[in-house]
């Protein structure tokens, strides 16, 4: 089968490796309906992580049950799926306890050994755990819709709900990538008074006042706190979703909540981030850093998205076959794309 | 009246200063009955801080009041009070909602323009947000069991109920200052399952295991996270106390938290200290950086201490008049006392 495969910095390709197939009695195979590239993804490609050999790409798919493992209870032959970012076994005390993405038996996608989910099929560890059934057969636009449920839509609800954002508190947004735009989605969706997003590229910009934002800060650290400071009477924000990932950013991030606040890093960087925490004590900032437990978001966002109330799907604005994936990542890259979705 | 004088590096001293009086019609006089010297004080006398001029001292102190001003209603000379670490006015946003450590009117004992408390008298502002009451004349038992209240207990309450510390929840603590101490104290009050101790002074250790500590461990940095990991099945515990403040003690706290588990830090530096947030992301921890908003805390304990089932006096284990004020300084800062109290 075709699958992509990051061979080190700038060298991405789709290539032929072994077919999925069921190892494990708990496996599931997959075939691709879609996948997408992920800013995440772009780490070893850019070169700013380490590449250790050839790597898998892809932890975000919607597929179709092909085969699955004897001891397979929950999905079969034929169901459309979601697949979150980590796979989990849905029972050990970490998956019980909501927190699937530290599974004692789970993993991530494209680890070795691993498959990743830009390519044609996945086998799917753990599908009992892992996988979420959807009804019926969706179409293309549907599909669109239920994809970003795999992490950034999940991402983006993760870091508004550690955050506490609901009816009459006020929001943050730090960088307009994709997860930010998911952060300004899911804020709206849980009743945010107001949102602010602060970001610099004008389509992604315009995205944003498509999914809601109120207000939009363009200048950068120090000068992007007093904008935020000044445009909330001097208190700063109650919740502040750090989407980008960096020391500036944390930095900006914790410079503009409200004392008493939380901020959530959502933007995974792979490299050591520093925040100075002296600067969050005097002002009791709660400080959440997680990558999303998808699994246990796709459930409770499944029906708003399939209701149509939640549609993160504009954020696809590059469309691309499995065969040209290496496009997708230079567009990604150069950020002349927002979100690529890649087609088997 | 005498009063503690911060002049450098080194040098304190119980020095005449101008009484304390009412200025503002919101204030209250209080002659001070017991005060104490917190570890936070050491910063400016050991060197580690900048000392900007000569400064007032002491942040901790219960009393009698003696004089009100003409819009004072909750308490009236004669009363016996607690004071807490931050005067407040207890009607502005932030203290409405519970965070009077950032009212909009409040202040730090010592700040310029303010009394400290390891003095004979304080002027106190905002009287009615501030002060809390304690029914009839304790004796000097009980104001030694009182004046915890105003600062460590408080504190250690904050950091126990920040990291949701609770039955069937373990616990551990990074430092054997009087802080963490009562981190030992309140966790155990909140029914934590299982208490973990990381110190190395053998009389804290000691008082320690009279706190009801169940483990402790004395190695540092990655001997120690090793060990606390070793007690804990590999997991880590659910809650974390960093009762220090350094980059050191937050790697510690940080690496010896379970996955999905809190880290409170209480003990404040004065310096920028920084946590590593990448170590965080994957195993979604919840940091709180926050000075315990005491205010809160000094109703909601109180009845505990009166009835003697709360009881952080042992901590006090050097008792001087506060002319000697400067011994103290030297016994805490070289510790040999845990914590020193302060008698005008």
């Amino acid at each position: 089968m075709l699958a992509t495969v990051l061979h080190g910095p700038g060298d991405v390709r789709a290539e032929t490796v072994p077919d999925a197939r069921i190892e494990q009695s708990t496996d599931a195979v997959v075939e691709v309906l879609l996948s997408a590239v992920c800013g995440t993804d772009l780490g070893g490609y850019l070169g700013v992580d380490p590449v250790r050999g050839p790597q898998r790409m892809g932890h975000e798919f919607i597929g179709v049950v092909t085969d699955v493992g004897r001891d397979v209870r929950t999905v079969c032959p034929g169901d459309v799926v979601v697949a979150p970012l980590a796979w989990s076994d849905g029972t050990c005390s970490f998956c019980v306890n909501g927190l699937p993405t530290s599974c004692r038996h789970g993993g991530l996608w494209g680890e070795a050994g691993a498959d990743g989910c830009q390519a044609e099929a996945v086998r799917v560890p753990h599908a009992d755990g892992t996988l979420v059934a959807v009804p019926g057969h969706p179409d293309f636009a549907l599909q669109s819709r239920l994809l970003p449920l795999a992490d950034v839509l999940s991402a983006g609800h993760h870091a508004a709900v550690t955050t506490d954002v609901r009816p009459g508190r006020t929001v943050a947004v730090v960088g307009d990538g994709a997860v930010g735009l998911c952060g300004v989605l899911a804020a709206r969706r849980l009743g945010a008074e107001r949102i602010i997003l602060m970001g610099a590229h004008a389509p992604r910009l315009a995205m944003a006042r498509k999914f809601g934002v109120d207000d939009i800060v363009v200048s950068r650290d120090q000068a992007a706190i007093d904008e935020v400071r000044e445009l909330t009477g001097g208190d700063g924000v109650d919740s502040v979703i750090d989407a980008f990932g960096s020391d500036q950013s944390l930095a900006t991030a914790v410079g503009v909540a409200k004392d008493g606040g939380g901020v959530c890093l959502v933007g995974v960087t792979g490299q050591p981030t520093w925040v100075d925490v002296n600067t969050m004590v005097r002002r009791n900032i709660t400080f959440r850093a997680g990558v999303a437990p998808t699994r246990n978001y796709v459930p409770e966002l499944l029906p708003a998205v399939l209701a149509g109330q939640l549609d993160a799907s504009p954020l696809f604005d590059m469309d691309i076959p499995l065969s040209s994936v290496a496009d997708g990542y230079a567009a990604m890259g150069d950020r002349s794309a927002i979100k690529v979705l890649v087609r088997p």
